[in-house]
């Protein structure tokens, strides 16, 4: 069975209903957030935008990786974030930008929601708790950033992956944890600002320092405690990560 | 004539008035902005807000220079961001923040506008058009952020330095312009990720590809676009930067 194969898990309205940027938004409108709204597995490569173009939507990841990209003048990629599970994307466009600054791609097979952005743009205007709780993320993305980079001023390589690993764990996980990587570890060194080999010694480091278990893209942390001790000692924040 | 000596240039609520992130407000709003904003000239050195410290104001700087600092669990300092001429900070308190997440600290004497928290968010949650404005400028911002970890994957040291000074040139501004930096250069390293002495290199090889004059803290360029064309070849972005 492909991935193209797999039902959707929960019906679209239900899962806009239970996401929790919509949580101040009224049934009605999440209603016709659903009626308008597309869900849609997409095969790892597909391009949803292009840097420098126009673009009408906000996504949600549901399941699988996106990574967002710009493009320098020189023709070099530069991989700004790479999203997975209940990441939200394109927002950027709420903001009165006509071409999007960042690209989009499918980094590991995907199931993307789309919802049109004039009704998220209405309901920011019409509604002022929806306002500012898109305010609220935009602002935690910012501080995400800022984060981003105090840690490749501050960290170590093998910190640096150990502190994306616990961003992928839930708050409140405990003790052992498994992890599912995109499998091209290529798209994850770049997102932390490496070079592939830089990234594969350092992983080897990190695996001996807290004792992880990799098999293929799997990864299994067998003490999240241990893991966010090593990584959080040179960052201003602490696990769980209150940004 | 010391710098606290000299007299505000342009009545506080003219000030506020011309603000462009402030203007979709009405002016009875403004006005009562007005009433509580504070105008103060502050020394170099002075903390304005300590990190995971509360605090229930947003700043303005009129003038000089500010910087956001983090700390981390290790003790060291990461430079979020150094801030001057009509730059804004502060506001993620209105994402309900309740301790800050980094601190503020004078780096060059400056004349610094703080106006109470709850003034800007009651307008945020009443007027949508001012809230759409505070949600594009923490876009921008954020896009910015994009940016900085996008120029420390590709950029050089001195097409970093020389993108620090285009932020600080005006969009419109053409031919030879002069800026004032802040006098201490470890700050605008460390806000660049450099340590010293590869800022001093990476300032004095800029000087000789662009034909900088450099006296202390005043910089001279004798041509903006030969400055630009050399920092924004390593860049998806280009002078005048769009974000």
């Amino acid at each position: 069975m492909t991935v193209h194969e797999i039902s959707i898990r929960k019906p679209l309205p239900a899962f806009l209903r239970s996401y929790p940027l919509f949580a101040g938004i009224k049934d009605d409108v999440i209603a016709s957030f659903g009626n308008y709204a597309v869900a849609k597995f997409e095969r790892k490569g597909t391009i949803l935008f292009l840097p420098d173009t126009p673009n009408d939507k906000v996504y949600i990841v549901r399941s699988g990786w996106v990574k967002l990209f710009r493009e320098t003048l020189g023709g070099e990629e530069a991989i700004v974030d790479v999203l997975t599970n209940g990441n939200f994307f394109g927002e950027i466009g709420l903001a009165g930008t006509e071409l999007m600054p960042y690209g989009a791609e499918v980094a590991e097979d995907a199931e993307i929601i789309s919802i049109p952005r004039f009704l998220v743009a209405d309901e920011v205007m019409r509604n002022s708790v929806f306002g500012l709780a898109v305010l609220q993320s935009l602002t935690r993305q910012k501080l995400q950033r800022d984060l981003e980079i105090e840690h490749r001023t501050v960290q170590s390589a093998p910190q640096r992956i150990g502190c994306f690993l616990l961003k992928l764990c839930r708050e409140n996980q405990k003790g052992s944890i498994t992890l599912h990587l995109p499998y091209d570890k290529s798209v994850m060194a770049a997102r932390l600002g490496m070079q592939p080999e830089t990234f594969s010694r350092a992983l080897t480091r990190l695996r001996e320092e807290v004792d992880l278990t990799i098999q293929g893209a799997t990864i299994q942390i067998p003490d999240i405690t241990r893991l966010s001790e090593f990584s959080c000692a040179a960052c201003s924040s602490k696990f769980p990560c209150r940004d």
